[in-house]
């Protein structure tokens, strides 16, 4: 009898433990707002007139507007970081289990704001507002297509700074993102060391080197291979959407983990009657999933975004502009919290490692907590992000 | 002067320390013979008449015709492992390192054979002979295209053991080969338990699982992106080289490392006076570097044998044909040494870990080593081989 109520109240005390996840998501309906820029010069000398991006917010940003935290997006996503556009929304933004009362990004005591990137993929998206490749030049009543500037993270950064002053948002408590949004994290404490208090870049690096400027090339190439392509000039015609569904796949492999595949997938064939033995076309499951996901995201991206996404990727270099690597680095005043996932195979962990290192090295304050994750680059973006929960917590404590 | 003969000394010892290197290379010309069977039936019971493939040893066949090692090449590889065409060659075969007098496969004592698959890659390099989709089909007069029969893993080995009979062989000391040559290995142990004695497969694995099939799919993918390879009809026409070459980018990102990318290119430009900055064609070291050894190889590669080779690695699995994974490893009587690259992303060390589990409890003798490696995939290839040299010997003489 003792036993069975030990038992019991077990089960209550385990029940109650996992009841914040349930109860601390973020309740109130979330709005996409949008922002214009009647003209912005690029980091490289060019200008876009005008210039408009989407954003959205959670939580209440106190009087004196000093409670913002700041999530950028990665290479594909979108600034819906966390809740839901409507209560029959299948799933919430893809960081909800960090945002929310309560949560990591306690929305009882912080604004939390997230902005879709100047040049964002996901230009069909409904709920994404962008502008890039896609988008009307106001000069030719066109698409700009391959005419739109080159643009930078550093870039994707400024227009964000332009955003956040018209809010009257002088200060950052903190500005985090996984992968490309943590890339962003990294420009903003360079670029504006006196705005930002701590970054929190998850899976992500200061500078692209030779491995990461490489998948970039082939993800845009993937795209270019598609004689739809035709040099960026495809608006109005059928859009190169066999390019783009074949860069996704690459993507999702290198951004997937070989233990998650294996696991999910194993040999399984994609038709139980259609051995793969028997005919070329005969799949296994995962090539199924590859093809499935990938022709399906596909529908709602830019092919030419894409390929300027790759790019800003590419010239990712918080030295770039501040003479040097080491000068960008003396320039940060934020802390720093780099979460890099163990069995990142895009984003190596030791990029995060050596960032801490110089940053500390400069006189700065740094840390790293690497997620112990089977996700590989995934675990940052969604997986195991929550692995990295306690580390988060004291950094935004301190 | 003491101290200067002692240098001497010291640098007269590293010399002579280093010269087996140089000195133990395997010195006669290597010739490349063929062998032609009249009729192959494949495991997918599919008739190829004939099949021809080409050959190379090393070292001589003893009268008891029992000291042969047999190496078999990875996927984008031929059969010359060592040695020389011709004196003027600028370089040896990719496994040069481990063949020679008094090397790990010690032509002084083994007879080395190495042979070209079925349906090697590289059909327009004139040193490879083999039988595949760009061979004319008898019963047409053209190349048979699409219309070769699938062939597996199992299909090569079984190809292999026919040339070896034909040279009276019915004994292996050993077979070894890295990547899809070491699944060859295991496929023989597998197949030919009782002709078989050791096998040492590098950076392999005894069955391709989902995420070597998610690479293999997007290598074959690349290919049919082209449209000039038109389903596979192109021969007589313009090739769908930019695909071949495509698929070759990414097979080099997959198996090589970021610490080697990072290293050699880091964000050097391609050339010094065109900022990667200033235009989207200006590239970055690493894009030149990728798409110039890709373009280089696609010439000597034919489209479709790319695409069967990506099937019959998909396909690998040595359970196949023997009931069950369980059955087959049951059936191994060689002695298994496994070696995975530590940081092999194409495939990682577990794989080896799990069959030499696999192959233990099933009542057989096998051993991991792990070369301790930052070349990825390729630290089995090239790089690092030599790192595995200690424990190689002592398994070939156990």
């Amino acid at each position: 009898m003792k036993k069975r109520a030990g038992t019991a109240v077990l089960l209550a005390a385990l029940i109650l433990l996992s009841l914040p996840g349930m109860l601390y998501a973020y309740e109130p309906l979330v709005e996409k707002k949008a922002f214009e820029l009647r003209e912005y010069v690029t980091v490289g000398g060019q200008r876009i007139a005008p210039v408009r991006v989407g954003y959205e917010t959670y939580g209440k940003l106190n009087a004196s507007r000093d409670n913002v935290i700041l999530i950028c997006h990665f290479f594909g996503g979108t600034s819906h970081a966390a809740g839901r556009y409507a209560a029959t929304d299948k799933t919430p933004g893809y960081w909800d289990v960090l945002v929310g009362p309560g949560r990591v990004f306690d929305t009882d005591r912080y604004f939390v704001i997230s902005i879709d990137t100047l040049n964002n993929l996901n230009t069909k998206n409904p709920t994404v507002i962008t502008t890039g490749p896609a988008t009307i030049d106001p000069a030719t009543g066109k698409p700009y297509g391959m005419s739109f500037p080159i643009v930078t993270i550093r870039d994707f950064v400024r227009v964000q700074y332009e955003l956040l002053k018209s809010l009257g948002i002088k200060k950052l408590k903190c500005v985090t993102g996984a992968s490309m949004g943590g890339m962003q994290a990294i420009e903003w404490a360079a670029a504006y060391p006196d705005v930002v208090e701590k970054i929190v870049p998850v899976v992500s690096g200061p500078q692209a080197q030779a491995w990461a400027i490489g998948w970039m090339k082939i993800w845009a190439d993937a795209v270019k291979q598609d004689p739809k392509w035709n040099g960026g000039d495809y608006y109005g015609r059928e859009e190169p959407l066999d390019g783009i569904a074949f860069s996704n796949k690459i993507m999702l492999m290198t951004i997937f983990s070989p233990w998650r595949a294996d696991r999910n997938f194993g040999r399984k064939w994609a038709d139980e009657g259609k051995s793969p033995h028997d005919a070329m076309e005969n799949k296994f499951l995962v090539e199924q999933f590859l093809d499935k996901t990938a022709s399906a995201w596909a529908g709602t991206i830019d092919a030419n975004a894409l390929i300027y996404m790759a790019k800003a990727v590419e010239l990712h270099d918080i030295g770039y502009g501040f003479g040097s690597y080491g000068e960008a680095v003396k320039r940060i005043k934020a802390a720093v919290l780099m979460v890099p996932s163990q069995t990142d195979i895009l984003i190596y962990p030791y990029h995060a490692r050596q960032f801490v290192e110089a940053v500390n090295k400069a006189g700065g304050r740094a840390a790293v907590f690497e997620i112990p994750s089977w996700e590989g680059h995934m675990g940052g973006i969604a997986g195991d992000i929550l692995k990295a929960e306690i580390d988060l917590r004291a950094f935004l404590a301190r």
